[in-house]
């Protein structure tokens, strides 16, 4: 399972049609996930430059280096393959990358570039070709064409959703076998089971940078948002973070539940409902032309009425695809609008600084038809009491 | 373990003593291994920034969003942390940082930044501090004082060589149990076995990033340097390159051996002999005051006095400690001296398209005495064939 051939080529075309509506002669691509957009190439990130470059007309290329040469001439439909030997040359990958373009006929170009662009190759790159012009604005197009997904990228995100839903079973389940597992090892009960589960299931696993993260974090420690699993056992009366995120074909989906280790108390009991209808009122506004700042105020506003503005510490939510995180950002700083086909965490959280926090995630994608769940664990706090 | 709060401190001091000398009046950093290092601040790297500020006199600060206030609230002896909402701000971080610097004095100052800066990143905080003189060179010094280890540092990278050598062993056994498990398997029986080990045996796991990683290739796919496990079993009659790298307190070490699923064929044999004798001629060479690109001269001249040029695909080595590859770099590129304390692989490697790899790593202090291995593990052709 992953992206087609003919995907990638009509991201290439669409690129193409872009750059030139734009009146940029060609865009380089260093990031990654934007290199796996449009060439189909899947790698391990070095410091070893990796680089594509798409002219507005004629065929595009990509630069690799020699440990990486007979995988990317796999590349289907690839015309130009540029291979350099290593990492600092000589000459360096940017000079070298430059010294192509020029005799491409680039020397005068309008260049776009990605805004993540290290500054210290740009600043090579500028040197090294002089007459030409650079815009970051040009180079914005890829990450504007990620937002929405087609269908076939739609699949491997629902796919990613099943998965990721399983991971948090498997952790629940791991409690409640009894003994009560440290968050370490709950964690790789959830990794073990869906990786066994994945291998079973699909044809090709696109594996670099793992398949699967978690972050397993049980009473106080789950009052830090980002708190990482530790050796630590859950104990009872804590709550119990379980939050797992899954990759099929290189798409990324999340979900994350609070479970508690018996009967929570008073104050967990409020928070759980507070998360609960914070996120009701986000996806009651995640429809095609709401503004993305909006569906946050929503979250957060649900938040604040309920008296928990002081436990409070992060957005509603992020967009997710060849990135776990990626525009659009359910956050006050970005006023775009949704459209059908993006795919968003929905995350509302609150969190109480020694004792714990509440936060429940779910992966969903905007259509004309309203917010369509691509996580569907059960969420209500009956089904979230643990009894180890 | 991980490191001491002294440490950190004494190089906080070392490195506003290079910038007083460098004529700079402070250092913005952003890279997360830079702040672990500096500020003994570890986190997971999102697209919300995370950012240090060094001043040449005076106190350091620290810029995190809300998510790791209280987080960041636990890095001793800070005096200043500051807190913004989310990663769009309104206002945006970098803007958010420039007007601090501009309220402590910094509108006209000479300011440091590291070259991996992105692009977007720089431009706004020279928009916004356009007094301010900007160098890529001042931002190398962290880089250039990490290149060399304290005996702290020493120890923490002793024990993940310890840990990655127990790794390979741990995927060997699983084969020699019977039944070949697929190269996802191996990786996996490899973390299982290594994080039970942690967990017992360390009081503190710094987990950011995970604390293992492993690539596992047999057959035709070893003949890729970066491939990445798949579902596929090794079949007798295979090379089956074990690659594994654990961080111990932040910091990395790997341990690589190519094992053959019964007895290898002649080429193999010739392979395995010429890699062997690459690495011990770049050892030879691993001592204060040589040349990276000798070393790395070396080993690949070894690889091709056994006539295998055609099956070079990388260079000898890289130096490792917070991140898994940094500088020093055993390539051509490389013109930097050894210097007592530093610590890298010695890997050379041949590959032999559609059949198969080989490869050995260990990981290696520079010493006044002679190259240390951290890594140990047997090498020997005749320890290297497993009978499942």
């Amino acid at each position: 399972v992953k992206l087609s051939p003919s995907f990638h080529r009509r991201k290439i075309a669409e690129l193409q049609r872009r750059l030139a509506e734009a009146a940029l002669d060609g865009l380089l691509v260093f990031k990654p996930p934007n290199l796996y957009y449009l060439f189909g190439f899947f790698f391990i990130p070095t410091e070893r430059t990796i680089a594509g470059w798409i002219p507005a007309q004629g065929e595009p290329a990509l630069f690799v280096p020699r440990l990486e040469a007979e995988h990317a001439s796999g590349v289907e439909g690839l015309a130009r393959l540029e291979v350099y030997f290593e990492h600092l040359g000589p000459p360096l990958p940017a000079d070298w990358i430059a010294e192509r373009l020029r005799r491409w006929g680039a020397s005068r170009a309008r260049l776009g570039y990605e805004d993540g662009l290290p500054s210290g190759t740009l600043a090579r790159l500028q040197k090294e070709l002089p007459g030409a012009s650079w815009s970051a604005e040009g180079g914005r197009a890829v990450a504007d064409m990620r937002r929405v997904k087609e269908p076939e990228e739609l699949a491997l995100l629902r796919k990613a959703g099943e998965y990721a839903d399983f991971m948090v079973a498997a952790a629940a389940d791991a409690v409640r076998q009894g003994g009560l597992p440290s968050e370490i090892e709950l964690a790789q009960a959830a990794h073990q089971a869906v990786l066994a589960r994945m291998v079973a299931e699909l044809d090709e696993l696109v594996y670099a940078g793992g398949v699967s993260g978690g972050l397993v974090c049980a009473g106080p420690r789950a009052a830090r948002p980002h708190g990482l699993p530790s050796a630590a056992r859950p104990r009872p009366g804590d709550c119990l973070v379980l939050s797992f995120g899954c990759s099929v074909g290189g798409y990324h989906a999340e979900s994350e539940r609070t479970y508690f280790v018996g009967e929570p108390g008073p104050q967990f009991r409020a928070m759980q409902a507070a998360v609960l209808d914070a996120q009701a009122a986000s996806l009651e506004r995640l429809a095609p032309g709401q503004a993305c700042a909006e569906v946050n105020a929503a979250g957060l506003q649900a938040l604040r009425a309920a008296g928990c503005d002081d436990l409070i510490r992060h957005r509603i939510g992020h967009g997710m695809g060849l990135e776990p995180h990626e525009p659009p950002w359910l956050e006050e700083g970005d006023p775009s609008l949704l459209r059908p086909g993006m795919v968003v965490s929905v995350e509302p959280g609150l969190y109480l600084a020694g004792q714990g926090g509440c936060r429940v995630s779910d992966t969903v994608a905007v259509t004309t038809a309203g917010p369509q769940l691509l996580t569907s664990h059960p969420r209500d706090l009956a089904a979230m009491i643990l009894e180890p």
